[in-house]
């Protein structure tokens, strides 16, 4: 899995989750993930989670940090399961960096009290499937109870090479889990 | 998913996954997930796992809690992503339930300091996938240094019985999210 | 499976044969099948049928009764194969609710001697196989020699409903039979 | 799709549900159907149905006409879809030739009244999907109130010779259903 | 696999690479080649290449030799596979034809020294995965150094058509050889 | 893809082409080929082409250089045109290697006239796919009119080391020939 941090800010408008966007735009290739800092405002027309088009919520924040990752050659529930481990790689991260910070992780959702930290999306497209993981950097411009990395004082920029590293780390050893094993008979 | 607690004391040596364990023993079908109390002991005719049959490891234990998750209709990543994500179950209803423990996620493998807590395998059968997640209860018989429930106080039948009930709903709500999503294209 | 009689009247003009539809207008997730009355009217641009598109037939009735299903996970040769027991379903329905007639199915396609009955669809979407099934309620604005629900008396609403259950029980059945099934080596 | 009706008297004791029969002993290779008639004695070893092994059922009779299907490249859902057409396909061949009988399919079983007709198992194997499906020519030897084939003044080898060109026409209609129809965005 | 060589000059400007283009405008259906000759102006909207969008290449020749597959119910690899199974073939034509003449095939393209004969892309679609390999018939309107069948003065329509030839024979091969190997447990 | 050319002699017996023979026998994970040199006498029990099978045909040669591959996460298509693609490199190997010789590649055989250079088979299995891939080293102990590397003074071990890498670089720049395409709508 390749990896890359996206140095200039890029506003997340849902348009960027589609398939070979981090091939077509930034020449990462294959199985990949890339990280950007910019504010997020999903239009309807790029809305896929049908539970916000339906309920006609926003999707928008002055400023996160964004991860978009896509899998080829994998089921919809694997993309899904990574979904929640990156979850659980950002909750781990942010806790052993900030002292006393418990996080609640609720399916793809991160929770500090009643507050929410993070966005997420999986769906599947033609060939593969895509992943939008999005954290808030401030809590300007959210439409709900929100925390943000400001609130834990963590910088966003090595913050986000820490998780890209990890994201990689762990796809990279579930292939390797998967390649070692005996089939069962 | 359907999830059942088994009462009888039953020692997994590595035969108990095999595909339709849980529908032809223990009348559960589909998509499952079963706990049961005790020994371990993986001959070697059923390891799965090629690091441990290449380097000779024992997989041993004299008290454990076992999890075996049958999967059927999705890729063997989404059983890798599963049996991570029931690590990090794990991680979390310990750590809430004991005072001032944090526990290290590292693969599908739960470490206390350096003192591990669990093991795990993931494979391919024919029609599904399989995964054995075991905690032990106590560190008698391990073949490595490792921690325990006991060294955390935890009683091991409501603490199974909690986390069945976790594991069932993180697939039932990733089954969820992925039939809730539009596609990209 | 889960199954839902739609209570307006709905306009098919092909539109609704399309991924999550019946969960992004219906709140009807996962595995479906709803049910819907109204005319029939499909545009060539939602035409899926190329035997229809080429040969410039018309797809069309002013009464019809309409399934639409989506299927996750599985191939588009087990949707073709639902939609075939479909049609089994709606006949042997009639047969058994009406004295001395006897439908035949050819393929998808429900004939009362050289009358037709239904039009039928299955086709492959992103994560997801879709099914349009109709019979006619009237024989008014069909382009071909048809028969319809009028014919042999049968009131489509709680035909509807008897139709929706049995295809839920057919499917979840199919699910059953797969999972309890020990593999062959 | 290839067929052949197998001249030999064959003893179905369920070791021919397995990958690549045809293929291996009559030359019949691909997607396949071949029929047999033989009596029906199934060993626990070869028994596939878990609800039959669980409940210690026995599955004999004394005359069966068998059928073996192998299906490559599609799920094992769509294995369960045709073995429930070819139920489909006996019952209406049954009901066309013989007057005023009337036959109850449900799921993969033919009942006429109380008396069950037929047995039936769709498994996964590696590579394949297999199907096995039998109706009885007698009732004896049979474990429970079954009816038969005689009970019908049914000739077993053209009614074999029927219903296996109906199960490879309804599979290469299944098969060119697929290939005309445009995806759905 | 059905096979067709087009009688009209079509010029291939991309939008040939569709799903279902054989059988909706040729009436080519299934997995099937189609063949036609005509000038070569892929347009941007219509690129699949991202190597050749990215670097704003051109994609263009004044007359060439396309063959277009399209291949249901397999992996993407499989019809990268046959892609360059199709280079293979062309490449053994061609040397077997003019004398003295020894091409290189480098992935999915041919060379006669640094003189490029070929252009091909394959892409996965919904339902089935295409392929697109087209050699050129003359030099004229190329953007890179070029050879073309008229160089080993090749007539373009038969070897069309022992090509297309070639490709069936191929793909069934490929179909007989998978369908007669027994699994490897 | 891993690659590994291993020293020692092995006899190839049918035995060694099982599902993580690489990993399990030669620290070699994931999708891999390896390469050794040896004997070949197939075992009918490890027989995996029925048409040998069935025939009676054996497989065997005094000194064989032997090819073994595991592919995951691809149709069993997929390991068929890789086959024959390696059967294409082995080809073009020799041809540039050795002045005058022509060889002819006949789906996945290789002929120098009428003298078989090699034997292969794919097959399926559990979770991955398999390919044995063998050219004569010597014409001795061959049951059929062979040739061999002896025959055209080609030395195996550095044969064999050019083919692993050929075949190495086949397989990833098809991975990357498939991640780099647009999908086709």
């Amino acid at each position: 899995m390749q990896c890359k941090f996206l140095d200039s800010i890029i506003t997340y408008d849902g348009s960027q989750l589609r398939p070979r966007f981090a091939c077509q735009n930034h020449s990462v290739i294959g199985n990949s993930v890339v990280a950007f800092i910019g504010p997020c405002n999903v239009s309807f027309q790029h809305m896929k989670d049908l539970e916000d088009l339906n309920s006609g919520s926003k999707i928008c924040g002055d400023l996160m940090l964004h991860f978009i990752c896509e899998l080829f050659d994998t089921s919809v529930m694997a993309a899904v399961g990574l979904q929640r481990l990156i979850a659980s790689i950002v909750k781990d991260e942010i806790e052993s960096a900030v002292k006393n910070v418990r996080l609640i992780r609720t399916g793809d959702d991160l929770y500090w009290n009643d507050q929410k930290l993070s966005i997420s999306i999986a769906c599947p497209s033609i060939g593969s499937s895509l992943i939008h993981f999005a954290v808030n950097i401030s809590n300007s411009g959210t439409p709900v109870k929100t925390c943000s990395l400001q609130d834990f004082a963590v910088e966003p920029r090595p913050f986000a090479e820490k998780i890209l590293k990890k994201i990689v780390d762990e796809w990279e050893s579930m292939e390797n889990a998967k390649v070692k094993a005996l089939p069962s008979l």
